[in-house]
């Protein structure tokens, strides 16, 4: 039997760590009161291929015996986005808008596998869309919601790097260029490319050296709060569209103010190659791991979806689960255990296995995770049974009642009804991979 | 657009109510040990041909623009119990057994959607395996995890019937039929067919009328105790089998007893039609909601899977998350409000937004899940906005901070650095539908 290439699947240990990562999503998303949702795995085939470009990453997905009537022809969603559109226009009646809603889910992209790049994997979305009309505040929120999150998780420490394409588009303008897509486009592969290739890419769209050198010098510009917009004045180009965006950025890097735990910078090189977007654009980097590219991507859309009487405008961000947490699994990331068990019950004698039992069905009752060994081995092998899965404490039962720390080795009497592990002690502890060695830049 | 018939999507406020379900299985199972797992959602064609009879439900997938290899043949999971076989197999080396492990997910298969039956569908299992040897314990263990989880669920009464395979096969051994599985698969039937019916199908097995009626005897005992075993030994029959299914059973009916908020009770109709049960069978009935069949069902595998050097058995049972759900849905089951939010801070002008956006962010860092007013608009009409979503509380800024409870339109001062809403407005309600009529029987 082999392996899946480009399906993962972790070990409980692992899972543990996800796990934990999606609890400490999906508390920050409701505390902001964004509505948990999921939608079905599949659309119709012709839904996904309307964006285009992405139809060979399609799964299509078809009855092993089905008649053959193309008409159901379905396929596995490659993002959370497009079912939430559909799914949007499909519920407006019953929907309340603004909507927040957060979705963590699975989904598939036929694509070669490769590190980061998976076959199967998680993403977690936040978006806020509205009927027609999406006022500005939405996208500082989702900014900060997110920001909050990233803050929160056990992972190297993530950038969320926030530009504007009005900014950008405003400014090419400013500067009388005509195509500015090209430009954008150009800008940016900076993340691939050397400074000069992209400075060659820029004068072959027409654009003279003075007007590259400036575009050059607005993607240099990246600040931790908004004194960007000065240096984006320095530069000396004007336009209405730019002006405009410069606002709207300022408001996103101020409302992000104050969050530890996470860098939120304004970063003019960001500019998202997709269409879609008109205005806030996030990407995000992990310390360490630049090589993964943007591991939570998003921004604003003016039209998330339409239908014969309505816009929908939304903004949003995707976090890409799978693709932070694979590279650290394969680096050390794990829980300090592989079960939920706090406790192990040993059991003396299998005569006498219903007093642990109840002894375990007391710790559970007030909340204790625990499980009782599996047969009454002797006690050197039952507690090696619970270090091997990280349990911690192992409880004796009989007229006095003991508990045995296993990583001090203390061993003291205790009575059931009450004692209690140390707070730190319910869950597992996750442990981190020591730092990976300094990024080497590929060219 | 046009909905996809067998693929369900649900509300937020009932997608709340799946959460929470989701969760109170969680945490059950984990405070009994039980690791959480995921697997892929696909499965090489022919590992889930295996089992054979099932081919015309499974979902193939493949590349929409695949090369026409036919190796990565593709299928979408129609079970957690073959990925879980697989899983164990492939990792053997890094699990300790006996493992504990649930598994919630989404399982796909291509039958004809009616009420109850899906062709996406999520499914709740938990199993332990070992490798070569699984102690019988595990079984009650199994029975109780699972019975204190149905106990929790917002939803009416479950009964958890619970039979033995070696008491079947023993008793019909012990009567002196040769082909004890064709009296059980006709057993099996008496949910579907007229106990006449039932007798006819046992007579046309070449059994003799005291056979075919001492068949029918057996599977009339119900206790809900373990007076059962007497009630068997009372029909005379003697098999060494029978014996050992009996001792297994009372212990099983023994380890259930007192969990309040659901049924468990020995049902010696129960056969479960699938050959690979060798002990301990599970199914489940929801009270009013008979005609959905089993919604929770399992047992004992002595070869859950094999690899060259051990065999793993394992015991499990697996509930049908959406099954339950569904028709209750469609009753009316739902959450009280479509939000995480508790509170909603109202807005008296656009630009006193930062207010209201820090009184929010001090109730979020006290755990209460608090969303901002969409707009400064009058407010009567922000909270219309909250009662659309069933938000409890509106929150007033200003130099006298107020709270207005919407249930009862009191409206206080308070102190925004200390206030708390009542611990059970802390998340949603949930609103149970009214019960159903009784049941007619189906023929």
């Amino acid at each position: 039997m082999s392996r899946l290439s480009g399906f993962p699947e972790w070990l409980p240990a692992q899972r543990a760590v996800e796990q934990r990562v999606i609890d400490l999503l999906r508390e920050t998303f409701e505390l902001h009161g964004f509505a948990g949702l999921e939608t079905r795995a599949v659309e119709p085939v012709e839904q996904l291929l309307r964006k285009g470009e992405i139809d060979k990453e399609v799964y299509a997905v078809r009855r092993l015996h089905a008649d053959d009537d193309a008409a159901d022809s379905l396929a596995l969603h490659f993002d959370l986005t497009v079912p939430f559109a559909r799914y949007v226009v499909e519920n407006a009646n019953d929907l309340e808008f603004p909507f927040r809603r957060y979705q963590i889910q699975k989904v598939w992209r036929g694509e070669r596998p490769q590190q980061g790049r998976f076959r199967e994997f998680t993403q977690a979305d936040i978006d806020v869309v509205a009927r027609d009309v999406l006022p500005f505040h939405f996208d500082v929120e989702v900014a900060r919601v997110m920001a909050e999150a990233l803050s929160r998780l056990p992972v190297p420490r993530l950038r969320l790097q926030v530009s504007n394409r009005k900014v950008l588009e405003g400014f090419y303008r400013g500067l009388g260029v005509a195509e500015p897509t090209a430009v954008m486009q150009a800008v940016d592969k900076l993340d691939k490319l050397p400074q000069d290739a992209v400075r060659s890419l820029l004068l072959q769209a027409g654009l003279d050296e003075r007007q590259a050198d400036a575009c050059l010098a607005l993607s240099a510009i990246s600040t931790s709060d908004s004194s960007f917009a000065e240096q984006v004045t320095a530069l000396g180009v004007e336009h209405e569209l730019l002006a405009e965006g410069l606002a709207e950025l300022v408001r996103v890097i101020d409302g992000c103010a104050g969050i530890e735990g996470v860098d939120v910078v304004v970063d003019l090189r960001i500019a998202r190659g997709l269409d879609y977007y008109t205005g806030t654009v996030f990407e995000t980097r992990m310390a360490g791991y630049e090589h993964l590219g943007s591991v939570c991507s998003g921004g604003r859309y003016d039209e998330l979806a339409r239908d014969n009487r309505n816009t929908y405008p939304g903004v949003g961000i995707s976090l890409g689960v799978s693709r932070i947490l694979s590279p650290l699994f394969a680096d050390g990331l794990v829980a300090d255990r592989s079960v939920p068990s706090v406790v192990l019950v040993a059991v003396h004698d299998e005569a006498e296995r219903a007093a642990s039992d109840a002894l375990a069905t007391a710790l559970r009752s007030r909340g204790i995770a625990t499980e009782v060994a599996p047969a009454a081995q002797r006690l050197g092998k039952q507690i090696r049974h619970a270090e091997r899965r990280g349990i911690p404490y192992v409880l004796f039962p009989g007229d006095a009642v003991q508990v045995k720390d296993l990583r001090t080795g203390d061993q003291v009497d205790v009575d059931p009804t009450t004692w209690t592990p140390a707070p730190d002690d319910l869950r597992a502890g996750i442990v981190r991979p020591t730092p990976a060695p300094p990024e080497e830049t590929t060219p």
